[in-house]
């Protein structure tokens, strides 16, 4: 089955009291697509300015892939630099936030698994 | 955790018996980093004329989200022209190939959960 991008479902959220808007692009619709094994799959997109606000993850465990753009990563409270490339991981138990300090956007997948 | 890209394992192999190598970077390395929810989650970069041969999938499903270039996707037979923003998804008991036959590299991300 081949899904094109027009077809693929776009929310736009604040995310855990961040500033502005994330653009979520899912790759696949939640937890029914995508076996029970987890519940997002996502192509995110977060302006310059903009941010995720920091969480802790729960009984499930998230990946963010770095495609294009630059920003800070709190990974547990230490600042990380992070662009194309990198990927980052906050297991359950542990915390995480975003922000766009950059000038261009910030574009990442996002891979949700459960524990 | 972050993970830079020049930490990341990359492997190149010819995949089911498909022509030349893939080059696969490894995002998370196999089913222990996936919380044995899968056992891949890649940055896969086919070359031009290289490709992946013609598979079947069996108690897992395979999802790839294409990044750049382009190629010519089996989707149970049927060849389907892809591209960036594409999603393809290859079900437990379906089957799946895939050939760059563009001029630049084809870029995915594939991602294996079990059933």
């Amino acid at each position: 089955m081949i899904r094109r991008q027009q077809e693929q479902a776009v929310e736009y959220k604040c995310i855990r009291s961040g500033i502005g808007d994330t653009c979520m692009r899912k790759l696949l619709s939640g937890e029914a697509e995508m076996y029970k094994k987890g519940r997002m799959f996502n192509h995110m997109t977060l302006l310059p300015g903009n941010s995720i606000g920091p969480h802790t993850h729960s009984g499930d465990n998230e990946i963010f892939y770095f495609l294009s753009g630059t920003g800070e990563y709190d990974d547990n409270g230490v600042a990380v630099r992070v662009g194309a490339g990198d990927v980052a991981v906050c297991n359950s138990g542990e915390s995480h936030a975003l922000k766009n300090d950059g000038d261009e956007p910030l574009c990442f997948i996002a891979l949700i698994l459960y524990d």
